[in-house]
């Protein structure tokens, strides 16, 4: 049996966007959070081994002002990309290949508890039936317009609904893992 | 000051799809509900005045098997039906002309709360910003693909989260009202 648990955490708007049209993400920060409360970030960067975002999410990441946010190594999956910036060399790798071959990979690695970052990743996973996990949470506004969290598949994917906890007030995020129901 | 207070209730998959690809809304029924919990449904019949919905929402439920599920008059947007079916006379209306135009008129028969349904129409409503609560309750599955519950807007609409009630472990509903937020 699969040691494999791949887990998605991501914010998005109340229709379903992770970021504006023009990549904005202002509206994260729409709801003040004068303690500075994690949302469970930081208990799912404990968690997981490592991490697997694509090209977009790592070069904002990477020419993002501030300390570097993951203390697990990352994974840039790019079949573009040919190295990374000198400074983070020794925080991000380049993975190319298939969802499920950066998976056994990974896997062989000693690697099996993932956080999948990134809308165009996300949904590449997803297609393949490959999130074990999803933790989403909902800000409460209509962006009208953006990158959409979820996109097309050609299949129903069902999940069961473990908790939902409402950060802020304002936050509504929800954990889903991946089971299949028959209705 | 208006007395109008306009509220969308509705079930949405996670990714936002208000019915599938064909129309289909067999996955509204997903999970087992023994005991037939109306999370909410019955509450919000007791708390408008009247109903207004599309020609697509007001087709489906015509011709639906079953008894007639709204206890208070129906206001059927439309600008091509000429008239209802003879045996639901007493029970709907047609109505046309733009959201705010719809909205004054029943206003002005005292018709101040208002159930919003139908994906287009909603979509119409919001585009006008004339929505002012939200009820939506998300099923724990992604369609893929399907009628979404909003649609493209050209500006950001915020809202202030009021409640999230989980039904039946699964089923995750969350009551938004209309306010701008500065950020």
């Amino acid at each position: 049996m699969s040691k494999r648990k791949t887990i998605v955490f991501i914010a998005r708007s109340l229709d379903g966007y992770i970021a504006g049209p023009g990549g904005e993400i202002d509206w994260l920060d729409m709801v003040a959070n004068p303690k500075r409360d994690d949302m469970g970030y930081l208990a799912l960067m404990d968690e997981v081994d490592a991490i697997i975002m694509g090209r977009n999410t790592f070069d904002f990441v990477a020419n993002y002002e501030g300390p570097w946010p993951y203390p697990k190594k990352v994974f840039v999956l790019s079949n573009s990309l040919q190295s990374v910036p000198e400074h983070l060399v020794d925080k991000a790798e380049i993975i190319k290949g298939t969802p499920q071959a950066v998976l056994n990979s990974l896997g062989e690695r000693g690697l099996h508890t993932l956080y999948i970052d990134g809308g165009v990743t996300i949904q590449s996973f997803l297609r393949e039936d490959l999130i074990d996990e999803m933790r989403v949470t909902t800000l409460p506004l209509l962006l009208g317009a953006g990158y959409s969290l979820f996109g097309d598949m050609d299949k129903r994917l069902t999940f069961e609904h473990q908790s939902t906890t409402v950060y802020l007030g304002q936050l509504v995020q929800s954990r889903y893992v991946r089971k299949d129901i028959e209705f």
